[in-house]
């Protein structure tokens, strides 16, 4: 690992002096490498699904780790969407003169070595990979043990393109794959402050909290993503429901998905059951508390696989799945305390048509993202307007929310005098 | 220690709430009470005093826990100068409106809660603590045990004068103090991720990395400050001097001294027999590489406690006194070269009058703060215009350099919609 690590930090120094062509240059490359590489690229899966079969990974797991030529095909094009993006690397964010005639500038600079641990999908090798390559940062990738002989041949396949295109200018270390499925590795890796600078994991809460726990580098997270939409006595009841529909919904396996419906007492008995008979039509379940129990039950009847009274543990859980929480609370005040106490600080919403009753909920509700009036679908990079996303932090140290190419940055700040010393 | 920090976190959110007037009222009114307060503090402090004593402590750690009128006075001056800073809370950093009409801003927010471990010193209590409350922060403090009577009675006073001047509104449990001399209390603390936002650990390299390993909160730290200057073949060899003797001189102790001269072969027989001659003048010990000693013992002569050749640990040692390392290096590169694998990623300077070998040295070193024609020495918040500092940080993830109001703050997304779900 040592090894391993002091050749990222070598690689990281070299990727730095690139210039933004050069970084394009290889991008597209990486795409048409990769695109190449198609009928070998299934073949390295296909030893992968072998041993994903042999470990009885379930049906879902093994399609995240399959590779088709329509995922290869994905993974060029987002190589090439890549190349396509401004180059956030060597903007100056703040200058200044100082009295003294000393001048300041604040500049966008590479993190340096980026260690991405993520599950299964192969798919995020590449683009991980690729986002840190534009950045100026050097990467070192673990993915799943099931998924090695994929991950490698992908990154082996970007290092050879950028080669190709950069010679010796392009550090063969830029993108290293974990080379061991050994567990060990990982806390030693995060122990090697001196070459390590930041450390991603994604994937479930176990493994980040493990990945945290042994961390003694830098580390960019959520735990997990328990979402609230908070419906308010003055909310466009219509508006309501379509927001609630979409924030659960739309795909509620990702961490911006709605868990925890929230309805202010004055119009629970309005909104619920209408609501109810709408998500039930969608295959929604219910956990309700006591208030909104027989609300839900109006709309959906006493069906216990349809509707049941919640559990302490619901409130924190992310179920990734089409199950909402339901509780009636006393106004935007009631809302607030109950995503303070059972929040995951990713992205919480509001609707109602009272301006002074948004602006409290998104001043005091300490999360990520807030919205008034909208989905909680959208907290995301492309969504955001940032051309790509690597991640999303609930972290308040370092970048929070979606994470582009600007939050694989960190900073430098450049002094330049004229023989100032200090008095 | 979880109630500790379960009480700082509520403490948090009812800080968010002030407004920057009521945190400034209560600023100055702190300012008055930690003045008036001056014969109480010395008393406790005598305690504390008297500890350090049966401790057998130093006289320079002796002198760094005393309080006297005149600290005290300074450290209530100090707290006037925080209420009349800017706040940054609230600014807007960034904005702009989705094709979908969703409206994104990104606004500076407080951190939530921040852990400061330092060193003896009580003034720092005060001073940690009012750029934490000013910048809406709870802050818990963990001073040396030999300084729990000054520091509790410190922070009692600022949290009195909070009451005196908001009354309810000022949450008692803004500012604690670690309750416990106890070592296994700091770990304990640093587990609690869902209460503590970043740990700030300020003083020697033993206790940052304890600190760090122990801790699954973010830190923000500088392990060390080996800062280098590099005075290449085109420089002002005078202005060269000046910036190397007030890099070394001006203040030994701090961690943005120089602690490494490092010169272009092509000048070196002209520089440093000159500059040891003006170095030696002010009590300046000598770590001379094979090809420098000659040089500098021209200029001093062969005295051992004066200049020897410097062991492979000296190219890493922060000396906090009067001594510099000294090597000979081949132009800017050897420089870059040499910063890389010896630096800390503090603050390194280039003295030259060639703009282009400026900008590779600017470039190439990667490290928090990079000179060229000045002096190491204003690595500083207060020198860099942010008119206050808590620490300085050499970390790629949040902030990097100097620390001031504005590096206290985290951000959120607030998106404003008017129905707008994900499609």
């Amino acid at each position: 690992m040592l090894d391993l690590a002091q050749r990222a930090r070598a690689a990281s120094r070299a990727l730095a002096s690139l210039s933004t062509d050069e970084k394009n240059r290889c991008l597209t490359a990486m795409a048409d490498v990769i695109e190449g590489a198609a009928p070998r690229l299934v073949e390295a899966n296909a030893l992968d699904l072998e041993t994903g079969r042999s470990l009885g990974l379930s049906a879902a797991m093994m399609d995240r780790l399959a590779l088709n030529p329509a995922r290869i095909q994905s993974m060029a094009t987002s190589l090439r969407e890549v190349a396509a993006l401004p180059d956030p690397v060597g903007q100056v964010l703040d200058q200044r003169t100082r009295p003294n005639g000393l001048h300041l500038s604040k500049v966008a600079v590479p993190i340096g070595v980026v260690v991405i641990i993520y599950e299964s999908r192969p798919n995020v090798t590449s683009e991980a990979a690729s986002l840190c390559f534009k950045t100026g940062n050097a990467t070192i990738l673990r993915g799943g043990k099931e998924a090695l002989h994929s991950n490698r041949l992908v990154a082996d396949l970007l290092v050879r393109a950028g080669r190709d295109t950069l010679g010796e200018r392009f550090p063969s270390d830029a993108i290293q794959v974990v080379p061991t499925p050994d567990r060990d590795a990982i806390p030693e890796l995060l122990s090697l402050t001196q070459y390590i600078d930041l450390c991603m994991p994604r994937g479930g809460e176990g493994l980040i909290r493990a990945v945290t726990a042994a961390s003694r580098v830098p580390v960019i997270k959520h735990y997990k993503g328990v979402c609230h939409v908070y419906v308010d006595a003055h909310a466009d009841l219509e508006m309501a429901g379509a927001i609630v529909e979409n924030a659960k919904c739309q795909r509620p396996s990702t961490c911006n998905s709605a868990e925890t419906l929230l309805v202010d007492r004055a119009v629970a008995a309005e909104f619920l059951p209408c609501l109810a008979s709408r998500l039930a039509s969608r295959n929604v379940e219910f956990h309700a508390d006591p208030a909104s129990l027989p609300l839900v039950q109006i709309a959906v009847g006493n069906r216990p696989n349809v509707v049941r009274i919640a559990t302490p543990e619901d409130w924190e859980t992310e179920y990734n799945d089409l199950v909402i929480n339901v509780a009636v609370v006393e106004g935007v005040e009631g809302a607030i305390a109950h995503i303070a106490r059972h929040g995951s600080g990713h992205s919480d919403a509001i609707v109602t048509r009272d301006e002074a009753t948004a602006a409290r909920f998104l001043h005091a509700v300490d999360s990520a993202a807030v919205y008034w009036n909208a989905s909680t679908r959208f907290t995301d990079g492309f969504e955001f307007g940032m051309g790509a996303e690597i991640g999303i932090s609930t972290d308040k140290v370092g970048a929070r929310g979606p994470m582009g190419l600007a939050e694989l940055c960190s900073y430098k700040w450049i002094a330049r005098g004229s023989g100032q010393v200090r008095g």
